[in-house]
């Protein structure tokens, strides 16, 4: 088989050492092209650009790396690595390391995940990867490692359809993390306030800020997965059909 | 029962027609409060704003309705408004109504969706409404009518725990319209183009734009629910777990 063609991008933009870290991993196993936004994109969710126009240019940030920078979102990077770049689907598509946790329901925050989730919509192999550790200087070797691990399997076996994979790791040393886990998306939720500030005009702002708060008991979840010391791999879907509750709502008789 | 309290929001905007729309009827029901995006916000999906400070206005756009306006997101819009503005839980949601369809993975694309789907995660009944026409001067009365009857039996039956509902309606006369039907989330996808410009300087700039394509032949989605003149009601959830592809990853032996 020739080499594995591989998209990588992420949320925190092109010259993130998270990113760099994902494509030292990559270009071990195939031929590697990277898009990435050209600012960060932390918190950006599924988003798109519609009202504004998108730059793309060309990046020297990585020796002997085709790579490409995008004014746009992380989902506007995989459309515009697919339909505009490549002008193909890649056989893979890889984002992050993101500088922090993507478990529970950050995933529908996050921008290194949305990009995940816009390569399952596309139905190619796809999975983000993320490190708990917000740290411009975090140790991604770790991360390395089990990102290595799982990229493999995932080119060797088959993919889930329209699936891909949200892999977390927590802030431990590679000695002291126990290994992999398959798991579920934690009903854990951010706690959410409202900083107040005066600009220097006297007039209020405000920086969102809060608590994550996970109040789940069950062990087999991705909170507590990373809790206790292993990578947490939960397979992520974008039917977002509560099907449990159409039956409750046609007793509604609307 | 004391008047239901009613957060009110949308993604295109505090002066978008068919918010005005949505609060006529809303105002009809309970107490309502407006919190909307001060600029278009279509396509930004659940994004938040944590690279940069919100600003908060008050707004006299409604006439003896409380209204505010957020620089953020409308999924910002809902955090400023439970944990700023009312410093409670409102009884209801609605967002819109949306100037275009939110059918299909619309739905994860969407402003108006992400907020009603941030009021799930606070497990306050949500509901987002748009209408399958993108003009300014849309139509809006029959979506107002359909609306009043949704929300009415939504404050009167038990609300599904971490759900919302997507409600679309087609582009048709009242007097067309079939009624209503609760179905799934169809598997359809945007064929994605980038048109290239080139701007004054002669430098490339690029349009995201395309075309939706529905391949499935169900009759139980949204899409096909629409198509054939009935009100789509889509029970939405946030758990994106792709719980059937647990036991196929678990096959990889990682």
């Amino acid at each position: 088989m020739s080499k594995p063609l591989i998209l990588v991008t992420n949320d925190d933009g092109i010259t993130a050492p998270g990113l760099k870290a994902l494509v030292q991993v990559a270009s071990k196993i195939g031929k590697v092209v990277v898009i990435a936004p050209d600012s960060p994109q932390s918190g950006m969710g599924h988003a798109i650009t519609i009202n504004s126009p998108i730059r793309i240019e060309k990046s020297e940030v990585f020796d002997d790396i085709e790579a490409h920078t995008c004014s746009g979102t992380p989902v506007d990077c995989v459309k515009v690595g697919i339909f505009h770049i490549l002008k193909r689907k890649p056989d893979l598509i890889i984002s992050g390391i993101n500088h922090g946790s993507n478990a529970a329901t950050n995933v529908i925050y996050s921008g290194t995940m949305s990009a995940a989730v816009e390569g399952a919509m596309e139905n190619i192999p796809s999975i983000g990867f993320s490190l708990d550790d917000f740290a411009h200087e975090a140790d991604f070797k770790p991360t390395q490692h089990y990102a290595k691990l799982i990229i493999d399997k995932a080119l060797s076996n088959e993919f889930p359809t329209n699936v891909c994979l949200n892999v977390n790791v927590p802030k431990l040393p590679i000695s002291k993390l126990k290994g992999m886990r398959v798991c579920r998306q934690a009903n854990a939720f951010w706690e959410d306030r409202f900083d107040e500030r005066i600009d220097p005009i006297g007039k209020k702002y405000y920086w969102l800020t809060g608590e994550f708060k996970d109040q789940e008991q069950a062990e087999d979840t991705d909170m507590a997965t990373l809790k206790n010391g292993y990578v947490s791999i939960v397979p992520v879907q974008f039917d977002m059909t509560a099907h449990h509750a159409i039956s409750q709502i046609n007793k509604w008789k609307l």
